[in-house]
């Protein structure tokens, strides 16, 4: 087979860790499909600032460039929290969004059965959620002008939230897409009552609808659907929105699962191009320990296989191969009711390969 | 005593029946305590729209100004969603709170123990859950400017958000006093590792705090908010946040309860004037079948007695016999187990009055 170049950036705090679970798992791939990899190994966020003085260097922007996909583990801790802007390891992570042109990120929220205990929602209401979030990631207020001025007030500081159809078109066709290869149902988040950005957001998804009247389509208020997602939570099948609505929402909906140790995600532009990560984040307290929990870092890779790579067999092999290992009870210790009986990082790695 | 005047705007849908019994109890406390109210009601939403052909006539925003205390309903209905912007009642909102100079609003997230089945959080987590977003509602993405312009990927919508120094201390200021009169506890909500204005308002917090150090400050941001709101709500006290986070967020805290039914509200902005209503919307769908839960409504009047007439004895007596009403198993439609033990809009005002 084709080899499939796969830069890794490990990035800060347990990402190094998860990372090695993920690419172990990879290689199993590798061995069961005759799928071949070829992974590089780049530095990114809080090591790149200590060790080439930037969050983002250039030998790992291009490294992701060449490459067919990116594994990212994940980035920051206190240690950068008070640098400069410049210096800090958000600002490598909206740059390589950027950079690579990454408009959209898909974080799916599902819930585990076996693990549902562990949500604040009630079980009767979490039952049967699997919905995801479909992200605007280059444009909004993130990527706006942003500056101080003086004002009548005193200093003022400003952000500027900036969309275009065209912008608005491929995030809401991709949704779309999506939508259709699943439940068939698609919500669009705005705050039309109030934003321009917003409005022109529900006249594209209006006018785009048409094309897909298999789609059944709900347009929802922002703060309404902060409010639906703990309402009725298994009602969503995709959700689209722009970046800000975005950030707040995907959390929300992966603390309603209770397992955030669990849930991937996937960054993608446009062709199959992708970066791939957990949606934890570099959790500096228990780094280096060997505990923390590979299965989203995994799980990433498999929607890599999915997504990048149209490896649906390999990538649906690795979610029932969790799936399994979750059922035969074992546990890192986040998951653990029991934390006596939980296992190691590098053990749970081994189980998922093992079970596949 | 003096006569406080109250300035009433129903609105539409449910607006002018929990608005009745709210004056009911407002005329209870007059009897009970000694003190005065006048009430003058005007047109305002919908209904201002369909008689006057603009949401926020200039006769009832002069009413208002002349007025100690405002008392609204709701605003808005389908029948009014698809018209242009000037013609929609969220405009006159909007404007109302910027004609009056309302920059805070308090929005407290309260479980009665009573209803503490219907949220959809387990019990054990939503506890003791008693928490006051402050909302800024004057500055922000809500009312920067505004427009359409040309640009390389075709039209573009672009939203500003603003803030100045002054618009964030006197906010924080507030929430900060609220603090100081509770759990002495402040979380402080913003997007400062992106945004130029939540950088901004991290620094006029940070510059503030050192006034109270009697409270214990937290920052938090606001994708993390969204998702400790669900894991730990009885942790929070005082959560303070800009515009449009404090929209999605203190919508968020209301469902959290399970009571959104039961939720007040106070608009500030200097001195003692405020704007009372509750949380709910204005429910076209059970209009004028007698059967909405007036409780809302008046513990925003509790708000007002409190807030504004600083008469905390009548407060206090509300908020009790509100209590009192419940715990004796009286429940409107939208609260009851067996809606066939329901009682009516008007029933539940008497009740309120009869145990104050
Ligand atoms: C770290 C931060 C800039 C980032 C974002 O807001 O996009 C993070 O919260 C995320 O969601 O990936
Ligand atoms: C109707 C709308 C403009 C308004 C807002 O976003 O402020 C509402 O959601 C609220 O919170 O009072």
């Amino acid at each position: 087979a084709e080899v499939k170049k796969i830069a890794v950036i490990a990035g800060d705090g347990i990402g190094p860790e998860v990372v090695n679970e993920a690419i172990k798992v990879l290689k199993r791939v590798e061995e069961l499909y005759g799928y071949r990899f070829e992974f590089e190994h780049g530095l990114f966020g809080g090591i790149a600032i200590d060790e080439k003085g930037t969050p983002l260097p250039d030998e790992t922007l291009q490294m992701c460039r060449s490459a067919d996909a990116v594994l990212l583990g994940a980035v920051g801790g206190p240690k950068w929290d008070n640098n400069p802007k410049e210096l800090r390891p958000e600002t490598g992570l909206l740059g390589i969004r950027k950079e690579l042109g990454l408009f959209s990120n898909l974080r799916p929220a599902v819930v585990f059965d076996c693990l549902i205990e562990a949500s604040t929602l009630k079980r009767e209401v979490l039952e049967g959620t699997d919905l995801i979030v479909v992200r605007e990631l280059t444009g909004g207020i993130y990527f706006g002008d942003k500056f101080r001025r003086e004002g009548p007030g005193g200093e003022e500081a400003v952000d500027t939230s900036v969309y275009s159809v065209m912008e608005v078109e491929r995030i809401v066709r991709q949704a779309f897409e999506i939508a259709r290869k699943r439940r068939k149902k698609l919500a669009s988040v705005d705050k039309a009552n109030v934003l321009e950005t917003s409005r022109l957001w529900r006249e594209t998804v209006n006018r785009i609808a048409p094309e897909y009247p298999d789609v059944e389509l709900e347009h929802i208020l922002v703060d309404n659907c902060a409010m639906q997602l703990l309402r009725r939570p298994a009602s969503f099948d995709v959700i689209v929105t722009e970046n800000m609505f975005g950030d707040i929402l995907s959390d929300e909906a992966a603390m309603l699962t209770g397992s955030i140790g669990m849930l991937a995600s996937a960054s993608l532009g446009e062709g199959s191009f992708g970066l791939y990560e957990p949606v934890h984040g570099s959790a500096p307290d228990i780094a280096g320990k060997g505990i923390a929990n590979p299965l989203a870092t995994i799980l990433s890779a498999a929607m890599m296989l999915r997504y990048t790579f149209n490896y649906a067999d390999a990538a649906d092999s690795i979610e029932k191969a969790v799936q399994d290992v979750l059922n035969a009870g074992h546990r890192t210790a986040d998951i653990a009711v029991d934390s006596s009986k939980a296992i190691s990082t590098e053990q749970m790695g081994s189980l998922v390969a093992e079970h596949m």
